[in-house]
């Protein structure tokens, strides 16, 4: 099986998720009052990687990247806008979705990351729609397939031009045998509610549907002839807008590009370290603390803008971690370390809480919960440690309970008279950073003995040392000086001895215990037989239908079920 | 990759999902007043396949094919039996779980139809507690570890001995790069409520966890020292004796061996027939109607006992699905017919509902909604057809409704002068059988019109013609004589046309949408997660850890994460 990866274009040797509206390439961002439009026009030869054209409006992970970055920048940059657009700027064709050539080449890594992403991008727009008022309006104009649809999908509107060709279709299983890799299928049963016999023949039609039965079958919401097409979606844009709980009581702030150092083992931001250890496997993430207290009031913030440090350490660990995901294969744990003042950081988290109903604060928490979901879809071990000089205050401390298991000290290690470690509680730990299948990490953490989270909500604001951190449940393994070293160095390297495969699987699974929602069951169910899929000879191997793609060649099955 | 099967054992051609407690090899049964004991001491020589021995009380899949077995006679034979207690009939070893050599050697289809039939008998161990008010206890004695842990989760009561040595233990992860196979880390989170810090170094300790640890992590529910076993598993047995449910009103009934002609393409029982069609990769599975009309009262049922047709029909769809599941790797799709008299179906799930609480009815119910998940977890499509001369009534209606997609006529075919088809609504199809997540199939398949099932009910006891059918949305296609062998010929063709993996994840995603529970977390999620790293060279690759095992060389393993 093909698990070579495509080379980057133009001699690139990582894949940067950092971008802007000036350089895109396949997007435009345009808005207009309190409408935004975003228009996919895909440059062909504007691939991230060698080797395949991305015809039709097909896309990559370089096409996604930008998306994700104009969805951030309408939260923050654009307070006026209430509605976005989604339209297509090629004619009789919306999108193609995920360009096959790209995944037939690509590592079966980089196929599993690149639907991660495109999938905490699509509903990182429902969050969008549902927490910041921009709800989103996708015209489909053409040809609307595969991951285009499941573009469409994440909008709350979605309007088919009825022109006699223009179709939405999930064309995956009869076309690559593959599944829709980015929610559609758990979309189009869990949010459209689609009846599952009319589901099961719509993901088995090449051509897809058009016309009236796509409204009657709930795939689309509305059929709307081509000449009445711009009224109409200017009507939708209005009422949508006049609905809209967006506070446009403010300017937007601009998200400053980040300031980051690459080094061979590691990443230099402003408020986060990574240091790799390619021996041992490990990326080593180090949060700083606050580096002054918060403004005294919100009306401040707006001059600190992308430099206020919760918004600037939230940007820098999203990168960090989409870094080492997507460039950093054989980094199998990550280990989370913090230094600071916890008294800042608490203090930071008591300023978004007070000021939570102003539109920035909103901003900020509700994309620092994006960005603790995306640690916890993360397919690395992790490890969070507590050590003398660290905050795991409020909202860091939610890498605490993020984490597969955590470490704390117990006192000092010799040689060091700084006052021993502690974990601080706040109001950030039982509320506003739900995890995708919509509990808190604490609520998660004690599924089996919900009474230890309301024992640990009446210590909010103490510091909390090792054994009492223990003694509460909030830490993995409280360890004095004797054992610390030893058992960490031995945690690491035993670690570093299991199937990197087997460990995924298992994180997968033990993360998440309790309910389900729609998010969870597309990262959980969805991805684990989409992943399964891109290993299986029917889609990958020589004679699969990924591989045959376009070749003329019908693809040869292995009849077996499974 | 190796996806050889092992040749089966004693030259058998099928693997055989009937026994008796006669002819059992590995597990006793035996009853004690209220109390029964099943034991495991697997007979090393006698596994279903060649090329291994069954050391260390270790399983294939003819070990379980006993132990589910066991568990429906105690059931429908037992009624006086209100607690099971799971013992191992060897020293210091309760269980070592799945046979890892089987598993070595194994094609990925029977692994994954394995745990598919171990999950379903440890979901029936939780049934028969839940709804027969047979409760189980596990005396832990000795390692138990894997597949052997996994058996004492499905237990409502885990005694682990204090003897120093005796341990429980998931060490798939560590040792042979899978998962847990059967539910072990969903029940690890989701039944016992593990913390998950604490799951995850539990899950990968190769030993395994001993002592009192294991009872403060929630992994066992009580630690007995060897001198007070007996008297502990004897007052916990009475103790849960005194609380069941079960109703000791009768004579058990004996499950008599199915009568079943195998035919080299088909199976013929008394009330299913199965026909194979290999060049098209279906097989059609038609059920006849109940030969008379119910008995008078239920006094009459133990007369009639196994021959009772409601539940004769299960039995023998039962074993249907299962031999075409295990035996039939290349029939992708199974189409359900019927044939009889739609009243007398109605008239027994009539009979069904008046006499719900008596324990025989109770029993026959339950065993119904399990056959009905059965057919709702299996990896095959699914295609109900309705013709004149069938009887989709109550119970046989939910085929219709668990179905990928449904077809039926309208009006009659050329030459047939029988009444048009109809389908037929009782209570049945309102509560009695819900799905592995928690729903009634037509909850399920209404999600996204919940009226349209209010909708249905008031039908109930009508016969519903095709179109009217259609318009209630309880079939998907209604067609007239002139497109009728047309549509369904190309249906099949194109279905047969598709890679059967991509058509599994896509079922499986589809046909449960709407709520999660433990049991569809386990079929969809764990299931998934495994089935991909069965797949994967770091477990079943030449160099791979389920390849290496007993070697003395370490597996070597592809470093990247995915």
């Amino acid at each position: 099986m093909a698990d070579v990866a495509h080379k980057l274009a133009n001699g690139a040797t990582r894949i940067d998720f950092q971008t802007d509206p000036a350089r895109y390439k396949h997007w435009k961002l345009s808005v207009d009052g309190d409408v935004a439009t975003l228009t996919l026009d895909v440059d062909e030869n504007g691939g991230l990687f060698e080797g395949y054209q991305l015809k039709m409006n097909s896309y990559d992970l370089g096409v996604d990247i930008e998306l994700a970055d104009a969805i951030e920048r309408l939260r923050f940059e654009h307070p006026g806008v209430k509605v976005v657009l989604l339209r297509s700027g090629k004619d009789r064709i919306f999108c193609a979705g995920a360009n096959i050539r790209m995944l037939a080449g690509s590592a079966h890594a980089h196929k599993v990351n690149f639907c991660k992403f495109t999938n905490e991008t699509r509903n990182g727009m429902e969050d969008s729609s549902e927490n910041s008022g921009q709800s989103f309006i996708c015209v489909a104009s053409g040809a609307t397939a595969g991951g285009g649809y499941e573009l469409a999908l994440a909008a709350d509107h979605i309007i088919l031009v009825d022109d006699g060709s223009s179709s939405v279709s999930l064309p995956e299983v009869p076309l690559l045998a593959v599944l829709p890799g980015t929610g559609g299928l758990t979309r189009v049963s869990d949010k459209r509610k689609v009846r599952r016999d009319h589901a099961d023949v719509f993901c088995t039609i090449e051509e897809g549907i058009k016309g009236k039965r796509a409204v009657q079958w709930r795939l689309v919401d509305e059929l709307v002839p081509a000449s009445r097409l711009d009224e109409t979606v200017k009507a939708r844009a209005k009422e949508r807008a006049a609905k809209s709980t967006r506070k446009a009581d403010g300017e937007g702030i601009r998200l400053t590009p980040l300031g980051r150092a690459f080094r061979d083992n590691g990443i230099s931001y402003g408020f986060v370290t990574v240091e790799i250890d390619r021996a041992r496997r490990t990326a080593t993430i180090t949060l700083k603390g606050a580096d002054q207290a918060p403004p005294a009031d919100v009306a401040a913030l707006g001059g600190l803008g992308a430099a206020f440090w919760p918004l600037q350490l939230a940007r820098e660990l999203d990168d960090a971690i989409l870094e080492l995901r997507n460039n950093e294969f054989e980094i199998g744990t990550l280990i989370f370390k913090s230094e600071g003042e916890a008294a800042r950081v608490a203090a930071h988290d008591a300023f978004l809480e007070a000021n939570k109903a102003h539109w920035l604060v909103n901003e900020i928490r509700h994309y620092w919960k994006r960005v603790l979901k995306r640690v916890d879809v993360t397919s690395r071990t992790i490890v969070t440690v507590i050590e003398p000089g660290s905050c795991f205050a409020g909202t860091l401390a939610e890498l605490v309970f993020a984490a597969d298991r955590s470490y704390m000290l117990i006192g000092s290690l010799e040689g060091d008279n700084r006052p021993p470690a502690a974990l601080t509680l706040t109001r950030a730990n039982f509320g506003p950073y739900p995890m995708c299948h919509g509990l808190t990490r604490l609520q998660s953490r004690f599924l089996g003995e919900p009474d230890s989270v309301g024992r640990a909500e009446v210590r909010i604001g103490e510091a909390i040392e090792a054994e009492e951190a223990d003694k509460l449940g909030l830490v993995t393994f409280a360890l004095d000086d004797i054992d610390w070293a030893d058992e960490l160095r031995v945690f690491l390297e035993e670690r570093t001895s299991f199937s990197p495969d087997a460990l995924t699987g298992m994180e997968a699974n033990l993360r998440f215990g309790g309910p389900e929602t729609m998010e969870s069951k597309i990262f959980a169910r969805l991805t684990a037989w989409q992943n399964w899929i891109f290993q299986r000879p029917n889609a990958v191997g020589e004679e699969g239908a990924l591989r045959r793609y376009g070749s003329g060649v019908r693809p040869s099955y292995d009849l077996r079920r499974v």
